[in-house]
Formats: C-alpha cells, structure tokens, sequence
C-alpha cells in the first residue's frame, strides 16, 4: 500500500472533523458566560470531539496504525504508519472567530512524513500533499499546488506566527532574517505554510513548534517544490525551530543568519 | 428617503465589487514575474476595477451622490449623502492570500456615517449595519450581530492590526492598554471591528486609519450595541486613532489609559 492509497481516506478525516468542529466555532460566549459555565472552552471542546472521531476512524479502518495527538495519549508509535493529528492549529484566530485556523492531519511511515493535509472547514479548502506533489481543492478550484521562485532575502516575503514563540536568543536570530527581507508579517499559523506551498510568500521561520504543528504541512511544502527543516538543516518532523522557503537560495540564505550569533 | 432603503443596493455594490476582486486574488506572482511585469501589482489592479465598478453603479442610480475612495479623486463631498469606499481593507493579507480582507462600503447622511458593509467575497460573508442594529449573512447562517459584555480590561481580548501603525508615543500609549488585558493579537484589519461586532473579542485600538478605513464599520459596530470612537471620544468618522469597543465599561478603562503620558 502507498501512500497515494491514503488520499481519499484523509478525505473522509478532514470531513468528519469539519463537521465536529464548525458548531464551536463562532460560538459567542461573552467573558461572564464564561465565568458562569465552569470553563467551558469552546476550543478545547472543538480539539476533543474533532480529534476523538479522527481517532475513531483511523481505529475502525487501520487498527494497527498509531496515533499522534494534542488532546489524547499517544498510541503505538512504533507502528510502520503513525497519523500525527492537531485539529485546530491556530487556536488563538479560532476564538477571535477569524477563519485562519486549520486542522493538520499528517501521516508518518517508518518516522517520515508521507501524506499531509491542512483543511480549513468553514472556508471549504483543502490543501495536501505526498511530497512529490502538492494539490488544492476549493473556491479557487482544483489545481496545483507550487511554491515561486525568489532569488534571495531581500525579495522574500515573510510570515512568523508570534513573537512569543522565540526565546530571547531565537528572536535576536529571528529578528537578522527579518531585518533583511523585503516584507514581514505576524500571524498564519498553518496558513503560512499553505500559502507559501501555494506560491503568495517566500519565507515561514518558527520555533517551539509541537511534532503536530509541523508534520502534516511537510508533504505539502515539500510537494509544492518547496523545503521545510528546522533552522540548522535537520527534518522538521520533530517539530522544534522551524523553517520554510519556497526556493533553495532563500532556505540558505536564511540558514546562514539564523546560525550566526 | 430613510438610510434603510440603500441596504438593496449596499449588496448590489459588495456582489459586483467581489466579482471584480476575485479574480485577483491568490494569483500567483513570482518575485521574478514583477520584476518582467513592470510593476504589475495585483492589489491595486483589484483595487481600481472594484472602485470602478461601484463609482459607475453610485453615478448611474443616485448620480446627485458624493463618493470618496482610495483609489480616484473624491466626488461631490458636500452632498446630503456620501459613499466612503475601501474595496480591499488588509492589502497585505491580500497579497500574502489570506482570506482576512473585506471590501468596506460606507455611506454618511450629512457626515454622519447611517450605513455600513463589510463584505468577504472569498469566503462569502457580509456583516453590516446602520447604527441601530448589525447583522450577518453568510456560512454561519443570517443572524443578528451583538457585542458581548466585558466587566474590565483584565477580562478583555484586544486586536490591532499592526505595530508599524503607531508612532512612538501612540505605541507607548498602546502598550498600557496592551498590558493591561488578558489577550492580544497583532493582525485583523476589518475583521477585527467584525468579530467585535460579532462578540468574539472586546477591544480594538488603532492608529493612522484613513476616513475610507473605518467609516463603513461605525453603523456595524455601533448597530451591534458596541462603540467607537477617536482615542480622546470624538466621533470616528474622520479616522486617525481609532478605539472601538463591545462594552463601555473597557472603552472607558482603556480611553483613561490612552489619554496618560
């Protein structure tokens, strides 16, 4: 079995956690119905029902597979196929009620990522990839998914989630590459990355991601041409310092700021 | 003629206005493909074609009208009623192709702002009011829009759109309300008086906004039961700093806050 086999069953994932997650969202819950209803998040309701019926899927369908995911334990790791889950990246836009959240479902056999897809429900889009190729269904229509050229730094358009995610050391290493590029932008999460597989920025540079925050978006960048590794050149799929470029110039270039200091 | 009656034609110019956007958007540009293009920048293209379109549509139905937009010289300001366009509201959310920009369609009766739409073709939403009450029509269904309730600054979640906004001594004015609050998130343009609306965040604090900007947003956010005002209390419609909140008790503590230093 490829990993081409997956597509359609990621498919069925991405729409079974759509629907579990869209009634949260966009819930209006003012700070003193908060108070009232003893924690109650929205979110983290959200992240529990999405990931549990992901969860269950994967049980009835590939019993021998394992299981990566925020909100639960962790289930045979060592298994040949390991389904890395997050079902909303980008929890902060989540409950601001601003659609720029996505759920990450990625796929690892033998510890590599090789199916990866990011779906954001309430917009309808879908943006996945094997690593050899990249792909896009949505109101844009189904098309290929490809990162653009940019011939170094000073053309590169850069997005970072937040600042809060550097230490004092990485935000000075941080604060190099942004100093030297063309133009730079906080927020994104997931979105980041599919907009740089789909060829709208240049540049995504993070740290302190989680193994689920990144291993799903692999096989997309990397199948939209694209290159993801973390900041001294090692595979992103643990997660870690983080960083993405749609072309090779731009990923060395940046490499080499982030290791001075 | 009652300002309600323009809600018929408000949709007309957001549909027309969103049919001439769209096909601009997420269209890959390489850095290379600007350079060749000289100068082509997708942004202002959708920018100019989407004005264009509504200034005919005002012209031919209410040709007695005034108009002020981004993009073309201001027309009849001194009428009884006035069109204040921003067809792409978030221009760098635009390029990067993140789907958090709206085109604003604002209209003022004797310089009072009576109706306002903010509209996201992409995602097909419009949220839009005329002071006394907002509504929303889109994925989540038609409803009414209200702002929630938010006892103090310590319960309350703030957006803005970006630092580079501020000048030096506005920054450190917004670093008191900043600090002051349980959350806050740089990015949102006029989704951030949206969501406000909308009752999923309770503060947003700005500077350096053009008329254009936020005079459509006045009727939503005030229609939603919230307000909106200049940082010293002054009527918003002119833009410059800009505070708006879904609670009066936060727009207080944080006007006190602003009006320090």
């Amino acid at each position: 079995m490829t990993a081409v086999d997956f597509a359609a069953f990621v498919d069925r994932l991405a729409d079974a956690s759509g629907e579990a997650i869209l009634p949260f969202f966009r819930t209006a819950l003012s700070v003193e119905d908060k108070r009232s209803s003893r924690g109650f998040d929205p979110v983290t309701a959200a992240d529990k029902a999405a990931e549990s019926v992901m969860r269950e899927l994967i049980r009835r369908t590939f019993p021998r597979h394992g299981v990566v995911g925020e909100e639960f334990d962790d289930v045979a790791t060592d298994a040949e196929y390991v389904w890395v889950l997050d079902p909303i990246d980008g929890t902060k836009s989540f409950i601001l009620g601003l659609p720029v959240w996505g759920t990450l479902i990625g796929l690892t056999r033998n510890g590599s990522p090789c199916y990866g897809m990011m779906h954001q429900p309430f917009i309808g889009e879908k943006f996945f990839g094997d690593g050899r190729s990249a792909s896009y269904r949505g109101r844009n229509g189904p098309r290929r998914l490809r990162a653009r050229a940019c011939a170094g730094l000073e053309d590169a358009m850069l997005m970072s989630t937040t600042p809060t995610m550097f230490d004092e050391g990485e935000r000075s290493s941080f604060d190099r590459v942004a100093g030297s590029v063309r133009q730079m932008r906080w927020g994104g999460d997931c979105y980041a990355y599919a907009m740089l597989a789909a060829g709208h920025l240049d540049l995504v540079v993070e740290a302190d991601l989680k193994p689920f925050d990144i291993t799903a978006l692999i096989p997309i960048v990397q199948g939209a041409g694209g290159i993801v590794t973390t900041w001294d050149g090692q595979p992103a799929t643990n997660g870690g310092r983080i960083i993405a470029a749609g072309d090779k110039r731009v990923h060395e270039a940046a490499m080499e700021l982030l290791a001075r200091g």
